[in-house]
Order: C-alpha cells, then structure tokens, then sequence
C-alpha cells in the first residue's frame, strides 16, 4: 500500500473530451530489433512461443529493444451497485465495504500477489453504499452511495460518469508518475458481474441468456433471475444506449467505468496496461469502442471462469496468457500473469547471443 | 550453478532393483486441512481456480497445511542420440555439446530462469559424442559417446541404461539433500524428439506418422523422414519390447532415462516434481509404466507445440498449467511454472479468513 486516504471531491467542470487524445503509437524501430535479437538467441527460434512475442511487444511498447517489467503498479477500483438490490449476487452488498477494508489491512488475494511480485497496490473508492473510515492506501471519489438500479433509470448520470472516468485516468497518471512498466486495473464491487454482462450484451449484441454467468456464485435460479434483471435493463434503455458512452453510462457502474478511464489514459500515455477478468475485459472492450488504436496497450492475462468472457476476449482478438479457472477479480488474475512478462523480458535480455556461446544454428 | 565438475564412473554392479520401491503416500490429514483453509479465505469458493487446487495438492505432498516452494532444484541432463545421423534434427549434432558450454556459462534459457527464481541449477552429461573439458556446474557420467542408433542396434546397453537411471535417482537425492521443495527435471540431446517419439509410440500403441513433429524445426520432408525413422527403429525392436522397461533401453536416450529415475525417486522419497514438456513427459510416461502411483508425485506444467505431447498428456490425465507454445526443452517450461505454484502457495498462507478479516460469506 503505498498511498494515503484522502478524500477528493470531483470537480463540477469535469469533461469527457479528453477521450479523444489519441493512444500512443508503438515503436516500430524497437520491435524490429527485438525481433532481430529473437533470432539470435541460443534456441530454436519460436521455442519460447508466447515469451518471445511478448518480449517483442513490451519492446515495441516501451520503446526498448531490451524491456522491463520491474515496476507494477496495481489500482483496485471499488464501488456500489444499485441493481444489486434486485437480487443478483451470491454476496450481500455489505461484502464491498468489508472487502475494501481487506484490502487496506493487506488479507484480499490482490494484497499478497502484489507483495509476492514487490508491486505497489493502491485502492480507490468510488463509492460503496455506506461510507468508510478513513483507510490506508485507500483512496476515496465518493460519486454516490453506488450507482443507481440500471433497471429503473440510468446506472450514473453524466457527471458521474465523467468523474469515474477521470478517476482510472488519474490512477494511470499516478501509475506514470511513480515510474511504473505496467499498470494492472483491479475492481470490487458486488453486483459487477451484472453490469459488465449488460454492458457486453450492449455492445457485441448479445442475448443475456447466452452470456451470463455464476458470478461468485449464483445458482441457476440465481443465473435465471440475473438474465432477467439484465434483460429489464437493456429493454429500459435500449432506445437510448446509441453510443458505447452512453451504453457505460446506462448499465455500467462506477468502478467500470474507471476501468474504461485508466485503459484509454495509459494508451494515450503510452503505458502498456495488463487487463484481469470479465468485468476488466468488459471496461476494455468499453475503451476500444471508445479509442481506436487502444488494442496495442492492452495485454490480455487471463481466461476467466465466467462464460461471458471469452466472447469478449473473441471480439477483442485477445488471447489471454492463462488459463486457470480463476473467477475472483481484484486484478488477480492480471498480477498472477506478471511473472510471465518478467521471464519474458529476462530471457530476451540476458540469453547468449549463437556468436557469443559458440552455439551452431539450424541447419538451412 | 551449485555443483562442480566431477567424473563419477558407473559402478559395474547397478541394479534397477530400486525401481520397485513404492512411492511416498500424500498426507490426506494435510489435504483436508489446506482444503478447509481455502474455503474461510476472503474469496468465493473456487474463485482463485487452479491456484486453489495447486496450493492444496501441494499441502498433501508436502505433509503441511501451509505448503511452500521457496527451494527449486533444477537438473538438466543431457546426452547425444545415435539415431541422430539418420537426419532427424533441423540442428547438427555438435550442439548438444555446445549447449552444455552454454549452460555452464549461464547464457541458456534455462539458465536466466533459474537465476531469476532464485533455484539451484545442475548439468549432468550422461554421455555428448565428443568429451568435454571440465565445466563448472557440470556432472559428467560417461555412459557413451551417445547411445548407438535405434534403427540398427538397441539405443543402450542393460549396463547403460541402469547407470542412467541413477543419474537421474542421484539428481533427486542431490535435490532432497538439498531441502528443495520441488524437483524440476530438464533434458538437452539432438535428436532426442525422435527417440521420445518412438518411446510413445511403444508405450501408446500409436503411429509415428500420427505424432512425429518438428522437434525444433523441421520442414514437411524432414519430418516425413522422422516418421520413416521411428517406424524403422519400432519394426526392428518390435518383437523385444515387451516390458517399459525394454522399450525405454531400446529406442529411450540416456537423459530420458536419467528423468525417468529421478522422477521415480522423487515419487519414493516424497518430492513433487514438476514435469516440463514433450521429452520429460515421455520420460514421466515410462515412469508411470514402471511405478504405480507416481503420477501423485508429478505436476505438469505445459502443453508443448510438438503434437505428440498432447497425447502423453491425456495418457497421464495430465493437464499442464500452461500453454504458451514453448518447445524448448531444458527444463524451461516447467520453470516458468514454478511462479504459479509460489502465488498459489502465498494466497494460501497468506491471505486473511472471512473472520479474521469481518467479511460476510456467501448468502446460502
């Protein structure tokens, strides 16, 4: 944990027209050097599959021949849910609250990943439904006491929106600031598994029969209740969700929200973000609807539990490094992959070149 | 690099009596306990996935509620393959020697990655076609200047291949002495797909032509010429091959057999080894051959891109943690695992309990 609590309230001007900085570009330069070293490493080449790609994108993104994945920065977004109230989770609401509190005292799974890869942890609170004491390494935005029930009226109105959108920027900007080499965005919040399924459903066209899921553990009466609740929702607003911000803003929540912020602000800053589970694919998938060009800041980690996830990862082209089953969030899943991009880059920096060890190449 | 050269001269009296010794039980007691533990920690049942069950079988092989693998030891054997002048590798046979100087001076893939987990990392030569000069962190056992081609003669003599056998076992008593936590084997030959491939194609009942792959890159001709290879070797030892053990002497290679006897005394002395991909999976198939219940002892870490490994796999009921294309060999697969299992083994210890923590459970 590696920030104080402060409280910050959201300025009344804040705007959305800073999403239409364009993203970064990727170093071409330094791609086709690290894939020139590539070819001269004491292996076959391709042997190391994915490793290998890897090290050649993170150079590309870092503008290195030779990157580095040393400084990780974790921003764990948390907040309410108004559509909660209708039944949709296997946790009670109050779950967020104690969770953020978890975080502070180190005991959440995303804690003791990111003190295992010596990464810095902070936790941003956009409001759960009952305030908190002041925590450390907690942030607060207070935007609401959750978002409003998506099922009977918008999710956030338009200043909402525009604050939790400022708020993941302001973390990828923070995450910039302390020297970071990727940023991993993390959410709580109970009920997400709801909004981020709207959100999908909004977006790739889906049905919610076809895409939604257990969540943390919804039975299939609960799955039943929560195609509903999801249907109700996209019918409310279906005439009004006319533009991917508006379809964030209707069915979304404001962790989610962040997440899309944090996403588009690293790719205009040239960060490469590491993206978790469903509900940070669904952000992801919000921010390329959002931002052209966002894909090549956007690693993908993990192959979530949750059914509706690998539609997402399908529409962004994405194909994840694991494979575990995991189902948690918090940004787990994305810390779990990290040491992958660690070894990616060690192995791309530090193997001896045929020349250097004397090692004879394939015969042609 | 933890070991000095040496020369050991096998001893004309080895037996492979001890192969019948029966493996180390898991604790039960110890599963229960790790499996109560991550049903109180602050998570959905079930949600960290594969981490989650990781983190319990590793209780139960370790006798403890709270496993760790702090302590890795890595051993990679290497030799050269008689069958190799029938052409079956895109790599000419010196570099088996070549690669043995490269692990010695820590320019090989194997190499960074040890370095980077902090485990310990031996080479042990069974047998190049040419001598080395001493070579630090080097064992040399010279069983021969590789083993004789399996398409005329059997790849190895009785004497041969029980003193390959040990190798591997001593590598094991190397690592338990050592107060390793996890065994990892690796393997450095030319030519040593095709033998694997004959291995399970014996072991399997399969075809060559249904499972000879590029190794580390043949074309479409070169391995057309494999397949024709392998059926050779398996139609001239056809009549002979009657027991695993025989079919390991007769178209194996002597790092093969070195894993098979260091895995079979990891599964007798109680230390999980953690199986890297096609080669050392076809040794842990003709060890799970000879020893029943082994497979308790041996975690699988990933799915290579040579084809034949996924059916070695399914054989096994195995299913490796990752999937990344890799298809090195040198224990490298396996390593990049080993940061799975750390992260699985912290969140088990390390992560606070619904109580410890005051965060509700799942509404029942």
């Amino acid at each position: 944990m590696t920030q104080t609590s402060t409280t910050s309230s959201p300025a009344s001007t804040q705007t959305i027209d800073w999403l239409q900085i364009p993203p970064a570009t990727p170093s071409e330069s330094a791609r086709r050097k690290a894939e020139a070293r590539q070819q001269i490493l004491t292996k076959p080449p391709g042997a190391l599959g994915r490793l290998e790609t890897l090290a050649v994108r993170l150079a590309a993104l870092q503008d290195k021949a030779q990157p580095a994945i040393d400084r990780v920065h974790v921003a764990v977004f948390a907040a309410d849910h108004g559509v909660a109230v209708e039944g949709v989770s296997a946790f009670p609401q109050a779950v967020t609250c104690e969770m953020v509190r978890n975080f502070a005292r180190g005991g959440a799974a995303i804690c003791v990943i990111t003190r295992q890869l010596g990464a810095t942890l902070e936790v941003v609170n956009l409001g759960t439904v009952s305030d908190l004491e002041p925590l450390e390494g907690v942030k607060t935005y207070r935007l609401g006491a959750g978002t409003a029930n998506f099922t009977r009226e918008p999710a956030m109105t338009e200043h909402q929106l525009a604050c939790a959108l400022h708020a993941g920027r302001h973390a990828a900007e923070r995450a910039q600031l302390m020297g970071a080499q990727l940023f991993i965005g993390g959410e709580m919040g109970i009920g997400n598994t709801t909004s981020a399924t709207a959100l999908e459903c909004a977006l790739l066209a889906m049905s919610p029969r076809d895409v939604a899921g257990p969540g943390p553990g919804l039975d299939a009466v609960g799955i039943t209740r929560k195609v509903d609740v999801i249907r109700r929702g996209l019918e409310l607003h279906c005439n009004h969700m006319t533009s991917p911000i508006e379809v964030l803003r209707r069915v979304g929540g404001f962790e989610i929200a962040a997440l899309v912020g944090a996403y588009i602000a690293c790719a205009q800053m040239g960060l490469p973000a590491l993206v978790d589970g469903f509900i940070a694919s669904a952000a992801a998938l919000t921010a390329a609807k959002l931002c052209d060009g966002i894909e090549n800041w956007l690693l993908f980690s993990h192959a979530s539990a949750e059914p509706g996830h690998r539609r997402i990862l399908s529409a962004l082209g994405a194909h994840p490094l694991l494979d575990l089953g995991m189902r948690l969030g918090e940004g787990s899943g994305a810390a779990t992959a990290v040491p992958l991009l660690r070894l990616a880059c060690a192995l791309h920096n530090e193997m001896a070149t045929f020349a250097e060890a004397g090692v004879s190449e394939k015969i042609s």
